[in-house]
Formats: C-alpha cells, structure tokens, sequence
C-alpha cells in the first residue's frame, strides 16, 4: 500500500467513525441526534481520529475495536467543547453556531452528558480494560485543567502552568488515542511508549501552535490579531515570551498588577506579541516536540501510516503559519 | 454472621466505599476536593451503595473491586444530582445548600462532569469490561431519560411515559448496582437475572414511593402538600391516577388544557390528589413491584444478606409513610 492509498483507506475509515457516532443517538430523544449532527458538521478536521486509526493500522490493532476508540476520542473531545462553549459563552465555532447558541444552558448541560456517556461507552466497546481506564482517566486530566484554568490567575504564569494547562486541554487526548491503538494491538512495552510520545510531543506541539495563531491571524473586518485568549485573561506561550523580555511595557505592568485593562490597551498588547520575537521562540518551542515526535516515529514500524503519521505531524506545526 | 454483624459489616464497608469516593479528588484542584466533601456530607442514606454491597457481599464477589463498584455507583449518583440542581435551579438539597448555590454556572458543570469521570474511572477499576459497558449504557439511559423529560409536555403523561421515566431517572442505577454486583461474582446466567430483578424492582418502587411522598409529606410552615414535581409541571404517579379518576375537576381541566394555573389552583390540585384515593393506589402499585424484588431475592442464596435486602426492600416501601 503506498501513501495515497494509506490517504484513501484513512478517508474511508474516519466515514465509518462517521457513522458509528451519529449511530449512537440511535433510540434516543430526536433533539439529541440533531445535536449530534449539528456537531459533526461543523467540519473538525477529524485530526484526532486520524491520528488513532493510522496508529492503530500501523501497529495491527482489531479494525473494529480501532473504530470505537477512534469514535471515542473524536466524542470526548466533542463533549469537552460542548460543555467549554457553554462555559465561556461562546455563540459560534469555526463559524457555526454552538449548541448553547440555539439551547438553554440546561439543555446544553445535558447534550454535553449525553455525549460524554456515549463516549464511554465507545471507549468500553474496545472490550479492553485497560483503555477504558486510560479514557476515564484522561477524563479526570482534562476536567481537572478546566477547572484549574477558571480558578487560576494571571499570577499563575509561569511556564510550568502553561505546559501543564495544555497537556490537560490537548496533549492528554493525542496521548491516550495513541497509546490505546497500540493496547488493542498487543505491541510490547517499547512499541507502546514510543506510540505514546508520539502522541504526547505532537499533542504538545498542536497545542502551543494553536496558541500562535491565536495572535498570528487576524480579524478579517480589521486586520488586528484576533488575540481571543488574552481577551479571556488566558496567558498563553507567545504572552509569557513577551512579558519577560518587556518587563518595562507599560500595558504588561498594567495587566500583571492585576488591574482593569481596556480595549485599547488589549488591542496595543496583542500587537506587540504578534510582532515581537516571541512568536518566533514559541514557534522554535513547538518544533522542539515536533522533533520529539518525529524521532518516537522513528522507533515504530516503517509503512505507510508512518510516513503520514510523519506528515501529519509537520502539518500540525507548519498550518496556517 | 447474623444480621446484626451484617449489618455492622455493612457499616465498616460503607465507611470505605466513602474513603474510596473522597480519595477520588487526591492530586485535583483543592475546590474539587471541597466539593466532594461537600457532596458526601450532604447525607444521602447510601442506599445504592448499600444495595451493591450487599448484593456483592451474597454472591461472593471479590470485596475490593465491590468497594470500587459502590464508589462509582454513588459518585454516578451525585454527578447527575449535580447537574440536575444546576438545571433546576435548586438551592438547597436535604436543607444544605447545593453546588449550584455557591458556585458559578460554569464551575457546577465542571465540578458535575469531575465527579461523572471520576464514577467512570472508578467503574473501570472494578476490572471488568461487562461492568464497564453496563455503567457506560446506564449513564446513557440517565441522560436521555432526564433529556426526554425536559423536552416533554404535559400530553406525554401515559402512565407508559411515566415507567419509562422513572426507570431512566432512578431504576436503571439500580438496576446497574446489582447485576454489576452479580457480574463481578461470576455466578450464572439465572443468578444474575435475579439480581437484575431484584434491583430493577426496588428502583421502580423506590421512585414511585418518592413521588406519593412529595404529596403526603408536608411542607413544614403551612402544612400544605409539598408536591414539587406539579410545581415544575411534572406529572407522577398519583397525578396521573386522579386526572383519570377527576377528568372534571377544573384544575385537571385547566392544566391538561395546556392553561396557566395559578398558586391557588395548583395548591387546591395538591390538596385534592394527596387526599384522594390516588395515594393509595399508587401505594399498591408500589406494592406490586416490592412483591416481585422479594420473589426475586428468594431464588438468590438464603445468607444474612438476602435478609438484609429483604429488610431494605421492605424500608424503601414503606419509608416516612
């Protein structure tokens, strides 16, 4: 099998992980399988799936259980931005509306539920123990950083914060879909860890690139940074490069001094980080767990997955950018 | 052991099984800590892990992966009380003011789905695929069942919709505790279904005797009938047996009628169902599902246990009445 056709198979598998999650609104309430639909919809790149189905062909991993896995991950990470936008009151991802933009709050509450329980069960119809534990503890991981991100504050900066609140938010879900492709295939040990690094540096790298781009694209009404994350109060790796290199700038005084920061002062800011050298040393960060993960691949069985499992991940790192 | 050392025994493993919830927040963020602790002292009777354990402790199941199998029960329980007072806007649950009341919006729903992947990890820790699959399933019929509810309207009051219902909201938990508790004991097919029906009866009557008590129990001030499901247009049993018996009542007629009814119609409507011949014909309909739990416990192993889920079928039937 050569590359287009590990491309073509893959196209063909995330169908089926497709249609195994729109199936699980099967015999449920109407309104829950158009919010499943509505969720699909809004065009993911299905980055995580892919990820978990080119593992676990890789390694030979059971194509059935690999599904469900796939299915799981990809319905993990739905709930998790289900119940986020609710939290933070987003009305629209990538353009479409959110559930909470059409529902009450308590409606969206549940739909998160819902699809959270459909996860698990997905993740036990692998029929393996051990990754369902993997899946409920990658659970704790990720709501757990959530939690700690909305009782944080700006004091709470420091590199160690950051790399830990984005190994809860992404890396922790690139890390149990890789590992647990490998567990349903029965690799050793070995195999196993470098699966997981793989997952975890270009789960790390994911995260801190999404990170640039949050000051690197621009608004497209007025050319400014979108800088969405500062506006949260989230101080991310591209913030955390400038404030130390600008100690004196005067709107990073302002903002660490815990004080009301306005508009005009946002928009000042985020164009500084956007044109600063911080960009360019978050950048040489991500590319440091790029090359972590390219070096985990290398320790895992030459095929055509791995070579788009590589292309995968220098995708990550070089989109948009 | 008699039944006053199982009894006893109980107790100790209750203790445990609430050790095992609480540890569930080492290494999380302090405020989920506090809200566990929160939770459990908000002084549930532990009736579901009751259930379990004692169900487990009969038919031989292996003691440790029985306390992770309470614990997850429990904590299944309290996340989706999380979120149902947060829905419901509830301020105080058992007199002690819920999550909902001191937290933010957002802070409750991570706190509830804390506690759901919390459940879900120790579900998995019980080792077994069955048990994992079956928890999963009941988390989905859970959610569903309260997604129907909130989406339903007063024409959906068949005595069908009702079943369906309470099986979602409290049977199918256990249900669950008892045939996961037969699971992990390894007994046979016949076994298992008998601990099925024994936990699926006492689940129907235990919420069928929740719903005549929100009309016989009264509300201390005024002595007037609390029935706080009519309040939040939910119709239960006792309901449902006098708008059958009432059609022309004319506040059966006007809130069938899809009408508003004010405080003193609704008041008058309490009035007249908790003094009507409703109450104890629902009472008998709970009777007939305590009936078939007993005969189910009977083709269970005659044991201090089996006497003590006797006692407990007998207490849930007949509690504050």
């Amino acid at each position: 099998m050569n590359q287009v056709q590990t491309y073509e198979t893959i196209q063909d598998r995330i169908q089926q992980v497709e249609e195994r999650i729109r199936a699980q609104s099967e015999g449920h309430h109407p309104e829950l399988s158009a919010a499943l639909d509505h969720l699909l919809s809004s065009g993911g790149k299905r980055v995580r799936p892919t990820v978990t189905l080119l593992m676990g062909g890789m390694l030979e991993a059971d194509p059935d259980r690999l599904i469900n896995l796939a299915a799981a991950i990809e319905m993990l990470h739905t709930a998790t931005l289900v119940h986020d936008d609710l939290i933070d009151e987003s009305l629209l991802r990538r353009g479409i509306p959110t559930l909470n933009a059409q529902w009450t709050p308590a409606a969206t509450v549940l739909a998160g539920d819902f699809v959270f329980a459909r996860a698990a069960k997905l993740a036990s119809d692998t029929d393996s123990v051990e990754v369902m534990q993997m899946f409920a503890e990658t659970l704790v991981v990720i709501v757990n950083g959530e939690f700690t991100q909305m009782f944080s504050n700006l004091e709470d900066l420091r590199r160690e914060e950051y790399f830990e609140r984005i190994y809860a938010k992404t890396a922790s879900l690139f890390e149990v879909a890789t590992t647990a492709a490998a567990v349903l295939s029965n690799v050793n040990q070995e195999i196993q860890n470098s699966a997981r690094t793989y997952g975890y540096e270009i789960g790390m790298a994911f995260q801190i690139i999404d990170d640039v781009l949050d000051f690197t694209s621009e608004q497209s009404t007025f050319g400014k940074p979108v800088a969405s994350d500062l506006r949260h109060g989230l101080i991310t790796l591209p913030a955390i490069y400038y404030f130390d290199a600008h100690p004196d700038d005067p709107d990073v005084q302002l903002l660490l001094g815990g004080n009301q920061i306005n508009e005009d002062g946002l928009s000042r800011l985020a164009e500084s980080i956007s044109s600063s050298s911080a960009i360019g040393e978050t950048m040489n960060e991500a590319t440091l767990y790029l090359d972590r993960a390219l070096k985990a691949l290398k320790r895992l069985p030459d095929s055509p997955e791995r070579d788009a499992l590589e292309d995968l991940a220098k995708y990550i790192v070089c989109r948009d950018y």
